[in-house]
């Protein structure tokens, strides 16, 4: 029999009990890569430290002869090229993106894809034409009732050949707050090929899988897209055959920098004793973080750090800070934040199949000796 | 009994037949990364997809107040701010960077560290003051032998706290071709805090481990230097006791560009039938790459590729590339370089305790199906 695509992309699945981290899941975590927590203290983050998740392959993009295209439901289809997009208003934004699976490597039974721990997540400023702007430019007709956001980049999963492609309802397409973004800049500078030379999609509040890279169309439709991205991945399930619901805004979490040094192989940290200050971030998609506390008993009692004001970034990370004195012996730090709309960050894991919008509260095993 | 580093802090180890990659790999791989192989396509690399190994935390280290101390047996012990090292004469190279480990997690037994598949590597173009620009400076006087180099990044391994510290003979810290930079950009911009910011060593031709980075003293040494990095670790060893031999420079390698485009989850590679471009990258820390062959048949056939010439890059990858007409079906490409000392790469793997310096050739698997 003929070899097929089907020989090379299996359905998506859960790992076996006790059924370790495979080498296929390996080969997307040497090529993407998370946040290394330290890097937490930087407000933006720099871009080789931002978390990347390609699906497929970074396409061989080049500015000269890149057009995007605006059509579907629309008066007055749009071609437009670099130059024509820069003569557009335009607005800096700083977001804080997370990748819809974050964790999902913790999880009992693990979802098998792009093995996260919790580090996937990173803040950037992001610069280009707020969507809103080219919708208006098109005149999207009444019928339109989503667009389609499609990237360059080209691949096969769950044997389904196709190009990366996404969805967002109008609403939140012609939204001023969150305003989405055909950006084209990170941090003041073009887009790095991995985070989608030369245009994405910026949609804040939302997670990594709304943010589509490297986009090349926008298409207005009059019903609602159910292609893979949006039907088939990224719905929250707890057997495979449910329709489950949408992945979209990115649930409250603080991280914490792991204070003092670590081992290299275990990445268990030491400090000394005394008092150490504890700080990170914390971030949701949903509404303002309203509170972060601080475990340093393993979530047996919690006290409330102190969090920075949002200095009117209000879908980008908050710092926050507390202090504890570290006494000898082995602690496990936490932290969790609460956003105004009451969500909070469970201490028993959240899971579904795909290992979505899993908030579960960092467990940081700290080990405080004196020195030498 | 009270804790100890012991305690978090394990001796080097081989997995056991069968054992899959651990949640302690996987949290090197989630925050160190290889370069995804479709950005062999650029002669330089851009940061934030050059490799990166970094045993510890990246430090917080900020240019005001850094200070570079060069001292031990000279007659005239430096301290340098980063103002002072841009007042001296600088040079620019295009360097290949290759991790010693590259290749380890597909080793049998497979030596547990950071997991690295095959993507280890990047070329960048690297500006500082030669070292022995510096050393002259410095007055090293007769009884040195080797140059120590600390950087700013403090942890434990395998039960010893350290500094990474790593020393280089004399006649490679005072030579010319390889010329040893103290480097303070990649690319033309300052490093990236996980190349190094503010300084870093630049050895071309040496494995990663010799590439120090946030590079705050240089000492001159009457004796071999024997700490962690340079006795314990990166040695070649059959077995646990023996002292080994030090991994110093490059062994030959060639990359390919995957063809065609990847299953999200196995990575396997699709194509469609004809004539295919297949073009890579070759490199040696050893001598000028003569020859790169490739085969489409597992490695049963070998042709030669076109090798671009080194453009007075020669501590830097090559291009190369062929042709390959693709037939329905399963293949499975290879790509091996020979350099001009006659080293070659292997169809079998070089094993040692810690998987150092293997350059077993790579596999592509490539399903090649009729479009649709």
């Amino acid at each position: 029999m003929d070899a097929t695509i089907g020989d090379i992309s299996s359905p998506g699945r859960v790992a076996e009990p006790g059924e370790d981290i495979g080498l296929d899941e390996l080969a997307l975590a040497t090529r993407n890569h998370g946040l290394p927590l330290e890097a937490l203290r930087y407000d933006l983050t720099p871009a080789g430290l931002h978390y990347v998740l390609v699906h497929y392959d970074i396409p061989a993009a080049e500015a000269d002869g890149w057009r995007l295209t605006v059509g579907g439901r629309v008066r007055n289809a749009l071609t437009l090229d670099l130059a024509g997009l820069h003569s557009l208003p335009s607005v800096t934004r700083r977001v804080t993106m997370e990748c819809a699976g974050n964790g999902r490597a913790r999880l009992v039974p693990r979802p098998v894809s792009q093995p996260w721990l919790v580090e996937a997540v990173g803040t950037a400023e992001w610069t280009g034409v707020p969507l809103r702007v080219l919708l208006a430019e098109a005149q999207v007709t009444a019928e339109a009732v989503e667009a389609v956001f499609t990237g360059a980049d080209h691949g096969v999963e769950r044997g389904v050949e196709q190009d990366y492609r996404r969805s967002l309802p109008l609403p939140v397409a012609l939204g001023d707050d969150p305003e989405v973004i055909v950006a084209y800049e990170m941090n003041g500078l073009p887009l790095p090929p991995q985070h989608g030379f030369p245009l994405r999609l910026v949609v804040p509040g939302w997670y990594g899988m709304a943010q589509v890279k490297w986009l090349r169309d926008i298409t207005l439709t009059d019903t609602p897209f159910t292609g893979f991205q949006q039907a088939v991945a990224y719905r929250l399930r707890q057997s495979r055959d449910e329709a489950g619901e949408p992945v979209e805004r990115i649930a409250p979490r603080a991280l914490m920098i792991p204070p003092g040094f670590p081992d290299f192989m275990s990445r268990a940290r030491v400090v000394r004793p005394g008092e150490i200050r504890l700080e990170g971030r914390a971030w949701s998609g949903r509404a303002p973080v309203t509170a972060v506390e601080v475990s340093t008993d393993g979530g047996d009692s919690w006290t409330r750090a102190a969090l920075d004001p949002s200095g009117g970034h209000d879908w980008a990370w908050r710092h926050w800070q507390t202090s504890w004195t570290a006494t000898a012996g082995s602690h496990v730090l936490s932290v969790r934040a609460t956003d105004a709309q009451g969500h909070t960050q469970p201490l028993d894991q959240p899971w579904n199949r795909g290992g979505f919008a899993n908030n579960l509260v960092q467990r940081v095993p700290v080990l405080c000796v004196e020195s030498g």
